[in-house]
């Protein structure tokens, strides 16, 4: 019997997938190894379909989660996925699994956290499931839509194309250390805790940013999101593309609020290249692409290159990016 | 704090509902209370979406699941829910938390199960979530296609409507006691012993029965599929659709395999109304709207009335039809 440590976690996928993948057909357009899967509904027209677990005691922890919470991330980190096939969320299921320790009440403010999540992106939640289990598991499905010809992959860098990220990195695992340690917010200052924090219990998903490219006609060529950290990303990018990239440690965008937290025991740039958490959005496009783009939008870290996937640190050292973020086997 | 228990499935579900569709809007054509929710992609064509999870030791117990009969009815029950709306089944997303005590072997039969499955119905798994749980959890979401002309809800049966089932009732709970007492082959005899344990472990979806209508232009007024027992999904389909029902205990589909199964302490009769697990369909129609149908295809039961949903017992008596079908929180 072989142990799902010694497989590890791509290993796993790739064995399942060929499993339930025997032939693929029409109308699914792509399947297993993206963000989310996507079928052919009318001439133009895809839907896209995600889901994501959560479960008490592996991705969250009622010792600084509350119900609310909990329901906010579970439904953020979904529609963070749909965006990270340039969609537009539209509904989501939810299957809930709950211990016997978790009341009605508990209950409710778990469903408002999953509501607050769902309708600040004008997502209906639609149906779903409830049951016992040993600890809470919150299982989201969500359904998008988009033009066939909007969808983006990972697949699509091409060399010299541009390496951009939103927002800013690394601030949602500095949260969750924040929350682990017990660190007090006199500690890093009250205006960072709050900060980091946030970013790690109600992130927001970056469905802003696929709209605004929708405005502009704006198509990046390779999507992502940046559930697992940067560099880990960036290797799922280079490696569905067939390329290298080359980023720079000086252009990693880092929030004030990380830069404050000097006292945490990992520096703000290990933060940004391998925390976790952050769901912003990693992209590729070429300049001629991005010409019309709110520069304000987006930072632009690396360019894509033919082989390799390399880091400049600052000191001007060139070092192999190591991907280190988060397996869901190996880390547990 | 209100436990759960106290508020039961139905009141738990109608609060959590009021939560998250504070105002329904389109797209979504139905939501929370029918088998699966509705939402439309295109003039005439709608999707359907359900989602079902299955977790260790409350839906199954690997005494006596294996993992692939496990996986197997993980998707049996979903693709039953679309089967359940009159609509055809497309794909299958599966988010799976999984033990440590799970081997990569066990993984495999569980896929192995979930493809033949849904591979059966020409369903394509596209897609899902792997990660840790304490016990084996099983989010298993399917997504169908239908005419907007085609669905069938619960709320359509009307006063005169005739009451059928599909293929027959009680076999699988009463496969499930034979399980859980560990009675054995020569008690009940083999034949008998091994129909009545598949119809628990590997339940067919009755999608043919979707099939068979569609090209006989036949539509059911309200439609359900039996996963709590008959007299729960008939309580469910008069409280929808605000009327009663007549069905005559006579006319109860027993199979040869139930009725052979007579050391079992519960009778036939019993299985068939409150056994839950079958997966047969439930649904009301119009005796003009039947008339070209299979007459192979199902049993007419009963009939649709104005109030009081009774039974007419074999010794002429008639009683109330009292739903005891699975609550998955008062039973538990």
């Amino acid at each position: 019997m072989s142990s799902i440590e010694q497989a590890g976690e791509f290993n796993l996928i790739h064995r399942l997938t060929s499993i339930s993948s025997p032939n693929v057909k029409l109308p699914i357009i792509t399947g297993i190894g993206d963000d989310a899967a996507i079928y052919r509904t009318g001439n133009d027209r895809v839907q896209v379909v995600t889901t994501d677990a959560l479960i008490e005691g592996y991705h969250f922890d009622f010792a600084f989660y509350s119900m609310e919470d909990a329901g906010y991330k579970a439904m953020a980190v979904n529609l963070s996925d749909i965006a990270a096939m340039n969609a537009h969320p539209i509904l989501a299921t939810i299957a809930l699994g709950v211990p016997r320790s978790v009341s009605m009440e508990n209950l409710e403010a778990l469903y408002q956290g999953l509501t607050v999540g769902a309708s600040a992106h004008g997502v209906q939640i639609a149906g779903g499931d409830t049951t016992r289990a040993p600890v809470l598991m919150l299982t989201v499905t969500v359904i998008g839509e988009a033009k066939a010809s909007e969808i983006v992959y990972r697949n699509g860098a091409r060399t010299g194309d541009m390496i951009c990220v939103s927002g800013t990195l690394g601030g949602a695992s500095a949260g969750l250390d924040i929350l682990r340690h017990g660190i007090k917010p006199e500690a890093v200052g009250s205006t960072a805790w709050n900060l980091l924090v946030a970013r790690h219990l109600r992130p927001t998903p970056r469905l802003d940013l696929v709209k605004e490219w929708a405005s502009q006609g704006i198509r990046p060529s390779a999507l992502i999101d940046i559930s697992d950290g940067l560099a880990n990303e960036l290797h799922h990018i280079c490696a569905a593309s067939g390329c290298g990239a080359t980023i720079w440690e000086s252009r990693l965008p880092l929030s004030e609020a990380l830069r404050a937290a000097v006292i945490l025991e990992r520096g703000s740039v290990d933060y940004a290249l391998n925390g976790g958490d952050d769901y912003e959005l990693l992209f590729t496009a070429s300049e001629q692409a991005l010409k019309n783009a709110n520069p304000a939008s987006f930072t632009t870290i690396g360019t894509i290159t033919e082989k390799d996937i390399l880091l400049h640190r600052t000191d001007g050292s060139l070092e192999p990016l190591v991907p280190a973020g988060h397996d869901h086997f190996s880390a547990i």
